[in-house]
């Protein structure tokens, strides 16, 4: 056994049993060994004493661009088309392999410091993405975000990159990186290029990411052109057959669609924070529970967030909802909860990750719990949910290995990162 | 000169000069003597290295009940009626003033340390919540709340006690301590013991709070009842002639209130999270600006919240109506600053606070700007406003005093409060 957490609360997000107290976690190579009331009688390599903490499963982020880091306030509160025209697309047109590596280093930081221990990503420069993701010891899902007619597909460096992607990095350190792949949306692509990159999934048993009615006017003229919704134009092109097609926003998604992407066993990313900010929308997300879709939660890039906090994801979607819908119940604080967790995990196709399980991978995070905005606790999710932010963790773990460590990170230099992105 | 800080990035929130770096902000007793990119020539007792830190006025929370810190997490996620009548209620009938200062000391420990120096309260054991707010040194307008038919106005225990806080408080510690008067809220209320009470308001010259159109049905009801809103009902009463009302919520105000409340030149307490959690709904605070009124921000209770962290609020509040009125533009991020912190000055009847300008009182929080979630930084307000925790503050100054630096108080014996409230 190397690592025995003691004395701890425990979230395990395992229906079961799904909080302990007073708890032992012991943790052996990459995995879960057990968690239960009994002290385990083989002697741990390090004990960690989780008096006055909690443990929880990490947080999976479903959906974002961590180069765009780099663009933290570079532009707000502005007109999407001024946005993205005059400040972002410009900016990244700067980009080079160097920047989106220092880019991407301070958003792995960010991600393990406020107890990310997981993302899925599509942007492009994913080589370096790759290097950071690879050496940082984080969990990820990585693309190269595909956008074109479909003419000379093959000779497309985008696509070329998407297929080295897939050789250097799909299931590689047990399956903590796993290539996804990713048409960037409707409006950026055409129907050829959307059958021709959703086959490359189909050929490698890939998950595919689509960015999917994120506004209203991508949705509103992708029924004007084929008389579909993006959902249910992707489906007419037959991209979703064993795609398990990962859709980010779906703020204007109809019952119809849910209705398809269940069927496809798809997942939904859903980003409470950017829709608001960048006015796209709010997601019909009580209409997407009750279809029994997998509802996961993402912060999408950070320009237009402003940061990568999970904790904010959660708290928000689990009022937002309330708010705009009347029901004070609408969501509970253990389905906001299973949605940065248990359906993140599933949302990657991850069966082994997103919860505290004998068994499971070791991604676990350990919140103090102590903290005056945390006391007292009558409810340790409640707690979690809507009193907690990223920054009351102090341990982050992923696959076994401790990552983020009371302000330290054991993987990331993090002041040569700053200096990087500073510059 | 007592403290002067150097080498400052200060959000002053002085329209004239909202930025500066590479400043000086000198501070003498309880007032800022000097800002600006000079160094001052008389010797500082201390002199504080604000390099990589930013400098902003102390937050304004101008709604709470400080006291339901001791509910945190103890029911959420149900009907507001359940809520109250199976929970808040029965927990409130088993309160005490040594409950109640626990409780209080909790919530002044938990805005001191995530940056938030001055608050308004309406609650009741107010001479409890009096002793914690003249001890811990943090600035406070504290009003006893008032409900009934009036019948017997002046034997009433409540009433003895709004007017004992008076004498008590009123204008303490060179106006550190403010008393205000509060009408609970309409639906709790009679229209006799609403005009007895603005009597107490206009006869001391002082702020009255009420919480005023807060869910659908109170609003309704009242236009039921009387035929008239809350608003147009209070003043229809005389309850805003010289009471300068600080109306909290206000999520179904009308045009014509609005029109009404800014003649009275009060103000309203935006509360962003507890109005969504809660189910209450989504004020109207576009509507508000255009009609120029003051809108604040506030946490209300954290029963409701469940903490007391103002940048969610913030956040919050500058993202909400953009997405809820499809704008992204709707309120910028210097405009969701003001709200929470010259408008809540405003609110609270202070025309010396608000701001980091010579001759205001010296109500000062520091801000890590090194940190990885706030790298890089290319506009110090949206680094404040969206990317920005309430983990983020390190020394929180109130009069010219440090009340909170590095994660310690310097009057709240925190873990003596801790303990007090998890018994």
């Amino acid at each position: 056994m190397d690592i025995l957490f003691e004395n701890a609360k425990v979230i395990t997000m395992d229906d079961d049993a799904p909080y302990l107290e007073n708890a032992y976690v012991a943790v052996t190579g990459r995995k879960i060994e057990y968690i239960g009331n009994e002290k385990p009688k083989a002697q741990a390599k390090r004990c960690i004493n989780a008096g006055g903490k909690l443990l929880m499963p990490g947080l999976i982020n479903t959906h974002t661009h961590v180069p765009m880091t780099l663009f933290r306030g570079l532009s707000d509160d502005c007109e999407l088309d001024v946005w993205l025209r005059e400040h972002i697309w410009p900016a990244e047109d700067k980009l080079c392999p160097d920047s989106v590596r220092a880019g991407t280093e301070i958003a792995v930081a960010e991600m393990l410091a406020s107890g990310t221990t997981s993302f899925s990503d599509s942007y492009f420069f994913v080589d370096a993405i790759a290097d950071v993701a690879e050496k940082s010891g984080i969990r990820a899902n990585l693309s190269r975000s595909i956008v074109g007619s479909g003419e000379n597909f093959d000779g497309m460096p985008s696509v070329a990159e998407a297929k080295a992607l897939i050789e250097r990095i799909h299931m590689q350190d047990g399956g903590r990186l796993r290539a996804d792949v990713s048409i960037h949306a409707e409006y950026t692509s055409e129907t050829e290029c959307r059958i021709k990159t959703a086959q490359i999934a189909k050929d490698n048993g890939l998950i595919l990411q689509i960015h999917t009615s994120e506004t209203s006017a991508e949705h509103d003229k992708c029924i004007e052109k084929y008389g579909r919704t993006p959902t249910a134009q992707f489906e007419h092109e037959g991209l979703f057959e064993g795609t398990r097609p990962l859709l980010a926003h779906c703020c204007y998604m109809t019952g119809e669609d849910m209705d398809i992407l269940k069927s496809a066993g798809g997942s939904v990313a859903h980003c409470p924070v950017s829709n608001l900010k960048l006015a796209s929308g709010v997601a019909p997300v009580l209409s997407m529970l009750s279809h029994g879709l997998n509802v996961t939660l993402a912060t999408d890039g950070v320009a237009s967030n402003n940061n990568t906090d999970m904790f904010e994801e959660i708290k928000l979607f689990a009022i937002l909802h309330k708010g705009i819908n009347n029901d004070p119940a609408a969501i509970d604080a253990y389905t906001a909860l299973k949605a940065a967790t248990v359906n993140g995990a599933k949302a990657q196709g991850r069966s082994d990750c997103g919860k505290i399980a004998a068994g499971f991978e070791a991604d676990i995070i350990m919140l103090d719990f102590d903290r005056v905005h945390l006391t007292p606790c009558h409810n340790a999710v409640s707690n979690v949910v809507y009193a907690a932010r990223g920054s009351d963790v102090v341990m982050t773990m992923v696959a076994g290995k401790i990552l983020y460590e009371n302000g330290e990170f054991t993987t990331v230099d993090i002041e040569r990162a700053k200096r990087l992105v500073r510059a």
